[in-house]
Parts: C-alpha cells; sequence; structure tokens
C-alpha cells in the first residue's frame, strides 16, 4: 500500500487530544473518519506527536496507507473536503517511502507557546492563547530557558503518567520574545528538541512564567533542573497555549 | 452625569452587529445589558461605528454616562466581568467631558481587512478572516487602492442602504500588504477616512479582489469609481473580515 504524510493543522479546543478514544472525539478519530471516505479498510494513521487535549497544531504529521494510488495535491483536497465542519486541516500532503514513518522517522520536534498578557479578557483569541493580567518579563524568562537548553535528565519537567523509558532529552532550543500586538502584550515561547517528555513544554511554560511574574529568579530554573524532582517544578501551563508547529525529518517529505 | 469613554474589542461572530435589535443580540445590547448591572436606568450607548453583522472590532469607542463617579480603571473590571461570556471586552477606559461625543467627536476611523490565501481550510482563524484559495497579486491591488485615495463622490462603492447625506467622501489612506504566515498567505488592507459610507471597505475590498486575481486591472478601479454606479462595484466582500481598528478624537481620550 502507498504510505502518504500529511502535514495537519487543527484547534485543539473541541478534542480529547490527538489519539482515538472510544466515546470522545479525536484529531486521529476525525482524520480515520475523512480516510474512510476516500477507501474502505484504511489502517490507523500515525502521528510524529500525540498532543493532548486541547493542545493546538500548525503542523503535526501524520501518516496514512491507502490502496490506492493518489495524486497527494488531490488527497489533501479530498481530506479536507471529508473533515469539514471539524477544526482540522491537511495543510500539505506527499507520497513517501514504505519504510518511513510519521513517528519513528522524526528527528526534531518543534512548539510554540503563546501568552497574552491584558487585564481585558481575549475575545479573538479566547483558547488560543493562555492569557495572564500580570506584566511578564521576557529577558528574565529568557534568561532562566538558557538553564534548560542542553542534554539534561527532565524528570522535575515531566508528568508522572510520562511512559517514556528514560528522562534523559537533549533541549537543542529554547527563545522568548515580547511584542506589542492588537492584543495585548504577547509572549511567545519556542521549544525544539528531537523529543519531549510527556507534559514537557507545558512544564517549562508554568516554571518560567513563576520567574516573569518575578516569584522567581532565573538561577531557580537551574535549581529545579538540577532537583530532578516533580516537586520542584512550576504549576504546569494550560494546554490551549501550546501549538506543535513543526516536526522535522532528515529529508522534508513536503519539500 | 459623568460621561465615560470606552474602548471595545469584540467578535462579530455571534451578534447582528453594533446595534441594538429587538429580537437579535448586538454588542450595544451586550454593553447595554453590563452596564445595567452596575446602575439602574443607564442612557443608551453610543459608538463611533455602527459596524455591521459579522463585522469585528479591535478599537470600537463608546459613550455612556453613569450616575456615580467611576474610576475609569473599575468601571472596565467590572464591565468586563458582567460582559462575560459574550466576546466583548472593554479594553480602556476614560472620563470624558460631557459635551464630547463617541460618534460626533470623532475625525477619523481605521479598518483592516484580513485574506488569507491558501486551500485548506482554516482552523485557528475560522470566522477571523475571509478565505481564498487563488493567489493574488498584493502590488497590483495597492496599485489599484492608490485611485481611491483623495476626496471623491464614492457612490460606487456605497450600500442601496446607505444613509448618509452625500456620498462625497475623503480617503486619507488605503494601503496592501502582504506576509507569510503559519496560516497561510495573509493580505491586510487598512484603510483610514475621516467617515465612511455604508459598506464603503468592503465595497473597496471586493473590487480590489478581483484586482488581486487578475480578473481586472488595477486601472478598472479609477474607471470603476468614475462610473459613480452601484453597478460598477465588485462583489462585496463578507463582512467576517473586516475590523474596525480604531477611531481618531482631536485628543486621544485614553492616552
Amino acid at each position: 500500500m502507498p504510505r502518504y504524510a500529511l502535514r495537519v493543522e487543527y484547534d485543539g479546543a473541541p478534542f480529547s487530544g490527538w489519539q482515538r478514544q472510544a466515546d470522545r472525539p479525536s484529531v486521529q478519530g476525525a482524520l480515520e473518519a475523512a480516510l474512510a471516505r476516500l477507501e474502505a479498510d484504511v489502517p490507523s494513521v500515525a502521528a510524529a506527536g500525540r498532543t493532548d487535549a486541547g493542545v493546538h497544531a500548525l503542523g503535526q504529521v501524520a501518516q496514512c496507507d491507502l490502496a490506492r494510488d493518489w495524486d497527494p495535491f488531490r488527497l489533501s483536497e479530498a481530506l479536507n473536503y471529508h473533515l469539514k465542519p471539524a477544526p482540522v486541516a491537511i495543510t500539505a500532503a506527499a507520497r513517501v517511502a514504505d519504510e518511513w514513518h510519521a513517528r519513528f522517522s522524526a528527528v526534531e520536534r518543534r512548539y510554540l507557546y503563546r501568552i497574552v498578557v491584558r487585564r481585558a479578557p481575549q475575545t479573538h483569541l479566547a483558547g488560543l492563547v493562555w492569557q495572564l493580567r500580570q506584566p511578564l518579563d521576557a529577558a528574565a524568562m529568557q534568561q532562566a530557558a538558557a538553564h534548560l537548553v542542553g542534554h539534561h535528565d527532565f524528570t522535575t519537567f515531566r508528568s508522572s503518567m510520562c511512559q517514556a523509558k528514560s528522562p534523559l532529552k537533549t533541549l537543542d532550543a529554547a527563545a522568548v520574545t515580547a511584542s506589542e500586538t492588537d492584543h495585548g502584550t504577547e509572549i511567545r515561547l519556542t521549544f525544539r528538541a528531537r523529543s519531549f517528555l510527556h507534559n514537557q513544554v507545558r512544564s517549562f511554560v508554568g516554571t518560567l512564567e513563576r520567574v516573569g511574574t518575578g516569584a522567581w529568579p532565573p538561577d531557580a530554573v537551574a535549581t529545579a533542573l538540577a532537583a530532578r524532582d516533580r516537586a520542584a517544578c512550576g504549576p504546569v501551563a494550560p494546554p490551549h497555549g501550546l501549538y506543535l508547529t513543526g516536526v522535522g525529518y532528515p529529508q522534508d517529505p513536503f519539500a
């Protein structure tokens, strides 16, 4: 069966996460239902990152195996037609080698976390950002984030439900920027690694928020990391500010 | 009664427009309902621009008269509390002179129109942009928009329901920019004038879209303007791409 890579964008709000569940809407379930409109007996799809409930994607990558030889562009158009009205869109499709795997071939995941700081509630961005009402010091957050970059035991920033065999990971980049927008001051935190532990980005963000408010000095993040203790983590940031922005492969399947 | 100026942001989707109507939700109605939670017998509020059904605002300006002497910040906080869960937010409040009027004192209105060009449907931006699937030539649109700037008879770009006494208006600025975003190519059209005719911006945008696709040459916009004939206008662009971004006064009440 020919294998296809799909780049997938979604609003996480109505979903219990990427992964198919018996009685609750999931992104995987929505995509598999659309595929079932194209062909019978389509095998389960797999994705690079199994995002949690409420987490968004701008560049999730999934794979599917189909019986027919589809033109990739026509495949993406057909899937978008059948995905409606779910807030899930296929933004690119490509034929890939049979041994290529959306998850196991990936060598990089990129995440964005959006915080907007202002007093008034959000209107257009409701559900798309973590709204905070207290000013944040982005420079202090950047200084603190730098402590996280590198090869570390990230036990502090790992959910107790994490199924990874090892808490050792390499964080390749962490950046914090602030800009004034129509909707308030937006703080954007970006993270890049080969792979992440469960809840790692939201644990980072919740901890960096403590630094941004001044509750913690930037160095406290280094101390929390060194503690290798979940109890040393700040509060976990909510899912609706988080976006899986992209997945890297040795060769970009969509190039 | 002390008078207050309110800067108001809203998502136009659930509303039949700014103006209060008997049986349908309106932004004015939502704001007046919130004010009624603060004081009894609050007079009707007025706004700088009576936006149509589905049109958004980032910087609408309204006025209200209250019996009590409110601290402006506390007034905005109280209104935001009572406005929930409607997608309406007070982003600034100020005490103004009794003779100041949100509509009649205004000397400038600014509008933004957002178009996103890509094949796949929108997810996070659904209802917030006009999605088009065909590439647009932003440079040609800018060239065409330049024909609209200045003092003209804008009969071509005026709704048949427009109640303004004269079709003569001065458009002070029109700009078209394109940028690549996470969600596709975004074309932003901005317009600035002392005041606008009914449906003028959406008529401009629908006509400029014809130029962007190449269906019309840029000069056709000058011809359409000179025709002073509603039939010479392109199709009116949909409301959900339009934002009232700001209102200018001789002195900024929120400064």
